[in-house]
């Protein structure tokens, strides 16, 4: 058994705290998309709930938890919607600081949905800064994404429905940013069905934490550049990477082409619109098509948060 | 209770022969597209599934009633997907006759999922013609959308989720074709939800089925000419008929710009690729203001299917 924070059984226990329309998403076997990635591909559907990505799943813990009061986050965007959207369901004052730079479409939900929004210049870790200052000054709570564990367990419940919905799952390929999904579905798979390869995926322009998994020491970068804005940090947590180290079978990295590709495929074959960290797990089964060859894979489509018109232009037709 | 030729104990019966793959589909409030549309709406994603469209429901109770053999049927596109689904899954030797016409992301899927695929010249309603040649000439089943009660007792199954996911809703929108999805999920609601109007919604460019429940007999049209594709039938059936003078409370035609625009909204706000049949509920709103303001809505989303540069070119931005 994993010597995670986290525990199978309050992961269970979160099921019942979480809101249903968060839980038991879709997971199907898309044929379509065989032709070209060469195995079997089953897509865990994160998408189809009111805030278009998995992020809800913590958030409903952590609100709940809270009860009352104010709680600020910092947020590449999906975060802050779903702190949003569960802290208005339970009048909480929600507070999500964001980069100027995350896309117009995340920061426009947060601001729908009731957040205050402050906004940094820099990255998603110059928003961390600004959120811990905040939480400091007004004495309030705090979301530190990964770090907490309630995003961790929340995202782990995925990882109790593919045990049940994909039992001959090979593979699993699962975006890795912050390492809260990583961590949290690894966690349950090594635990009820340790046969499954738990393989995390980053891009090439963002591998901070893919570093840390590989030389098992927290590395920092010095800045990021990807297209996939959803888990783009510089600065692993350490108590995140102790677990991954103990969850993940792998960490592979991918590069930006082969992230449009996968947006570009799961929008064509699969009729899907996703943002591309939700890409990035077709992206590893492009770029690794022997290792994957006939293998049961399910990918998690973790997000499908993004600009319309930066979603058609990933989807233009290739010139030919 | 409605006597029509379903039975709500059938329905719920149904649920234990349907793959569990098409069950419990997404049913979620869609703030973003709330302040265009002047109303609280709810989306029922059946596109989420191995045919992006509901009728998988129908065909696994088909298939499974069948056990071993041949089926033919006629399909605009969805239908004869999801029979052959249903049937690889078991064995069975599916032959669907389709227009040349329909649209070849459909066509190219019925192939790939094994089935034998034969093309008319002519329209929906001439493949219907074909199909039923077909199964008199080899002896074996036919299967007729609506017609048989299986297609409307798995459609159905959606109604019993609606009425659990969705208590408080006031309007269920649903579009209307052939009829096995507004006579099965309206059959359902009469039973269990009778205080919530069930709306049909055809294209004005194929509103036989609408001319039809309005004069209470069958009126046949002598062609249609709508992108909804799915819904574009000339000849209703005179037993579905009979069925959804008894469950709906009404019927509304839509212009094709509508249902364009509701393409677009679904993409645009949504981040869903929804094909002109799953956008009819959403042009139904936009046409109808006054009528829905402010109340509680659930759009039935059926499906998924469309020619990638299809979709492009309904969700391109407008010219300004």
């Amino acid at each position: 058994m994993p010597q995670t924070r986290l525990d199978t059984d309050r992961i269970r226990a979160a099921r019942r705290v979480i809101d249903p329309v968060f839980l038991d998403s879709p997971l199907y076997r898309c044929d379509a998309l065989e032709p070209e990635l060469g195995c079997a591909v089953s897509i865990k559907l994160e998408t189809a709930n009111p805030v278009r990505s998995f992020k809800g799943r913590g958030t409903e813990l952590i609100a709940a938890g809270l009860g009352a009061g104010s709680v600020v986050c910092a947020s590449a965007g999906n975060l802050g919607q779903a702190l949003a959207w569960s802290g208005r369901k339970r009048g909480l004052d929600v507070t999500v600081v964001a980069s100027r730079a995350a896309p117009a479409a995340k920061l426009d939900r947060i601001r729908a949905l009731g957040a205050r929004l402050e906004l940094v210049d820099g990255d998603f870790d110059a928003a961390r800064e600004r959120a811990s200052d905040i939480a400091r000054r007004d004495g309030i709570r705090l979301v530190e994404d990964s770090l907490d564990v309630e995003t961790c367990e929340g995202a782990a419940t995925i990882g109790l429905e593919i045990a049940r919905q994909a039992p001959s799952a090979e593979v699993v390929l699962i975006a890795l940013g912050g390492g809260a999904m990583a961590t949290g579905i690894g966690h349950v798979l090594t635990e009820l069905a340790p046969g499954v390869e738990v393989v995390c995926v980053q891009p090439a322009g963002a591998p901070a934490m893919t570093l840390s998994y590989r030389e098992r020491r927290v590395v920092t970068t010095e800045s990021t550049n990807t297209i996939a804005d959803g888990v783009a940090g510089r600065c692993p947590i350490p108590e995140v990477l102790d677990d991954l180290l103990q969850v993940a079978d792998d960490a592979v990295l991918v590069e930006e082409d082969s992230i449009v590709a996968g947006v570009r495929m799961l929008f064509e074959h699969a009729g899907l619109v996703v943002e591309p960290s939700g890409a990035l797990g077709v992206a590893a089964l492009l770029e690794n098509r022997e290792r994957f060859a006939d293998r049961r894979v399910v990918t998690v489509v973790c997000g499908g948060n993004v600009d319309p018109a930066a979603h058609r232009c990933w989807v233009a037709p290739r010139p030919t």
